[in-house]
Order: C-alpha cells, then structure tokens, then sequence
C-alpha cells in the first residue's frame, strides 16, 4: 500500500481557498497538507469557516519557506498545472498520475500554485511529472479546491477498498424464477381468459414477448407480490 | 456515441451555485442544464457572474415546474444523492454510472437537489439509479458544484474510450421518462376504481412501491406499449 500523496500548497493567497483545498482532500481520505510560504502568513481565520469540518487537515498542515524544502523526503513529485510549452516536463493525466503514486513506495506530492499566477517553472522543475486534468479545450476554468478535488478524486478512485464504495449488496435479493413464473402463468391465465392471446398463431410470440419483459428487470420477491397484487386487483370490476 | 448527460438541478436555491454548476459542466464539455423550480426564479443576477465565463450553458438552460417534465424525453435518469436505507433504487458510482450513460441511446440525465436538504425521495423514485461519489466515510462534504463536476469528469474520463467500450447496441433503447409516467398514471387510476388504494395512509407508500417496481427495468417503449396492453385487457371482464 503507497503512502497518500501529499498536497503541497506554494505561496497560496487566500485562507478561504487552503480552507476549500482541505475540505477537497478529506472527502478523499487526504490529509496531509503542506504550506509553502503562504501570503497571508500562518494560521489564518479564513481557512477554518472554509473547510467546512476539515479541520484536521488545517491543524497538521506544516508551513515551509521554500518549494524545496517542502519536497525534501517526498519521492515522487507531481506539478499540477496547464501544459507549458518552455517546459521539458512530461505530461501525464490524473489516471497515470494516480497509478504511479499507488505504485511508488516512498511518498508521493502535487504542488499546486498560488490562484492566479500557478506554479513558476522554477517550481515546475522540481516534479517529475506535470499533472494536466483534460478539459474542454474552449473552456478551462478551474479553480485551486477544484483542481484538488478532481485529482484526490482519481487517487481515490484506484485506491479502491479504503472508502465507502457504494455496492448493489443492499439491493434485494432477485426472487427465486420460481416465484417469477406462478406470477407469468397467473397473468397468462388472466389475459386468456380475456381472449388477450389472438390471433392463434401470434400467441406463442406473445407468450415470449410477456416473460421477457417480466424476467429483465429481477424483481426480488417482495416485488412479485406487489405485482401479484396488481394483477389480481386489475381483474376485478371497477367499484361503484 | 452516447449523448452528454443533461443536469437537472432540482429546486437550487442560491444563483450563485447555479452559475458555478454550469462552470463545472463545461469543463467537461456538458452544456444542457435544466432547472426545476429553482427558489429565486430564473434568470437569476447572481448566477452569471459564479460561472465565470460559463453563459452558454446558462443561456440555454430551460425551466420546468416539476423534475417528472424535465425527464419527460429522457430515458436514463441518475439521482445523485447519499445512499438512503428507506429507497430501494439500486446504487451505483460515478464509474458505472459513465458507463451506463455511454452505452445508452437516448438522453440520459444527472439530478441533483437543493444545496441543503438533498433529493426528496419522490424525486429519487423518478430516477432508475443514484448515484453516489465514494467519499471519506468519516468527512463527507460535497457542495453541489463539487458533485457535478466530479460527475462530470468521470462521464468525460471515459468519454475518449467509446470505441473499446463494450456496447448493449444490441438491447432496445430505454423508452422516455414520459412514457413510463404515463403507463403508471394509467395503472394508478385503474387501481384506484379497483380500491386498491387502501387504507389511505398507506396510499403514498403504494404508490411508491409501484413507481420503484416499474422504474427498475428500464424498459423499452415496444415494452411499455405491451404492457399498457396488458394492463388495458386485465381491466376488461372475463370473456363468457
């Protein structure tokens, strides 16, 4: 199992958005959060009220003066910024990033830059890899926490067991075929009865058109009895 | 090619978090939002300025009174929420949701609720999955505009791998919301003439428990137009 990447924050402007960056981390089970020469200096009120419950992350994060300094025993490095043609960087995406972070053994990072300016290539230079998320190329607009969130997202997705994964287990069990076919043949019998089954020739056609719209869904039994229900409330007259 | 996911924003309440859904859509290249009932009315001031750049999407976005017209054309609904004890549509993630959305012929649609309370469960009844993003089990706080832009990745991740995909080409295209609503509307009145309804207090459950059954399958309109047949014989008397 690789060690969860760090994030790396340089010289980020406002409280409020290192608070939303902590609050992108922790929905993915990140919580290890470096400060490079924040401008509004360290702690700041603003971040708290932002992170929304994240506190944990803000509480632990460590403060550098220096990009380098924040990278020192970190393995793997990953700039998180647009493609830069000056820079000989290679580009991968958020899923090889992921991969490679999962399959490093030592301790992985993503540098993100101040809001406006992103990261220098000076800081640039330091990672291995630059991390681009493919976006619409008429329209890239995203923000620092979103930018943190989609790449702790990716991480997550391909940690796999670690987070709540949402399972059909829950979902009810599909009822014996058993208990699908008395619901077929008690519906054959009452559509018959209806002279539903004509022409001759066309009710074997039927028949089969019938079971496989009953089949395709996998009712569970608690479902068939509903039905079973329905069926037998519809062939009765109408009150009144 | 699948067609983009529309966004149903059910009932958002500040014009702000509309505006920034729409920023987080284009990123990815989705571009058709709807909007039900939202709380301010529409067009809402606060939304142009959040979406930073993003009017395209809020230029078009159209106005529906009730989340079961804003589905009326649209064949594959996912109701993005918190898994529910109490609701039996089967849950998936954000990964088997994409790939539902890019095996699907028809329209296909993503609903989410008021920033605050969520989907109701009537809601969620309309959708034949939920989806829900796999977050910390300890810390999960996803604004909305998170969730849609989460979403909105996975659905563009895998956007580039139509051609490998396995396809269901094979299988009938689900049939409109529209037309499950009114077979169901159908059914509804004819069990009501029937009593079935009884007693009054548990009416909604009922109507629940039928909705959620017929929902399941995802059935075709050749489907839905036999099983109006169906419905409309055991209706009549028995023959002689």
């Amino acid at each position: 199992m690789s060690d969860k990447p760090i994030v790396v924050l340089v010289n980020p402007q406002l409280g409020q958005n290192i608070g939303k960056a902590a609050r992108a981390m922790l929905n993915f089970g990140l919580t290890e959060m470096r400060l490079v020469a924040p401008r509004d200096g360290w702690p700041n009120p603003e971040a708290g009220p932002a992170a929304s419950g994240a506190d944990i992350v803000l509480d632990q994060a460590k403060v550098y003066d220096t990009t380098a300094e924040a990278l020192a025993d970190v393995s793997l490095v990953f700039a998180s910024t647009v493609r830069r043609r000056e820079l000989k960087t290679p580009v991968v995406g958020p899923e090889d990033m992921a991969r490679e972070i999962h399959a490093n053994e030592g301790k992985s990072a993503i540098l993100f830059g101040p809001e406006r300016s992103g990261l220098t290539g000076e800081d640039v230079n330091l990672a291995q890899r630059i991390v681009t998320v493919p976006i619409n190329p008429e329209f890239g607009s995203l923000n620092l926490a979103q930018a943190v969130i989609l790449l702790a997202y990716e991480w997550s997705r391909q940690a796999g067991d670690d987070l709540a994964q949402p399972t059909m287990k829950d979902e009810e069990p599909r009822a014996p075929m058993g208990e699908l076919n008395a619901l077929i043949d008690h519906l054959d019998g009452a559509l018959d009865q209806r002279g539903y089954f004509f022409p001759e020739d066309r009710a074997e056609a039927t028949r089969t058109t019938i079971r496989t719209i009953l089949t395709k869904p996998g009712w569970s039994s608690r479902e068939i009895g509903a039905l079973f229900g329905i069926v037998k409330t519809l062939e009765k007259p109408p009150k009144g």
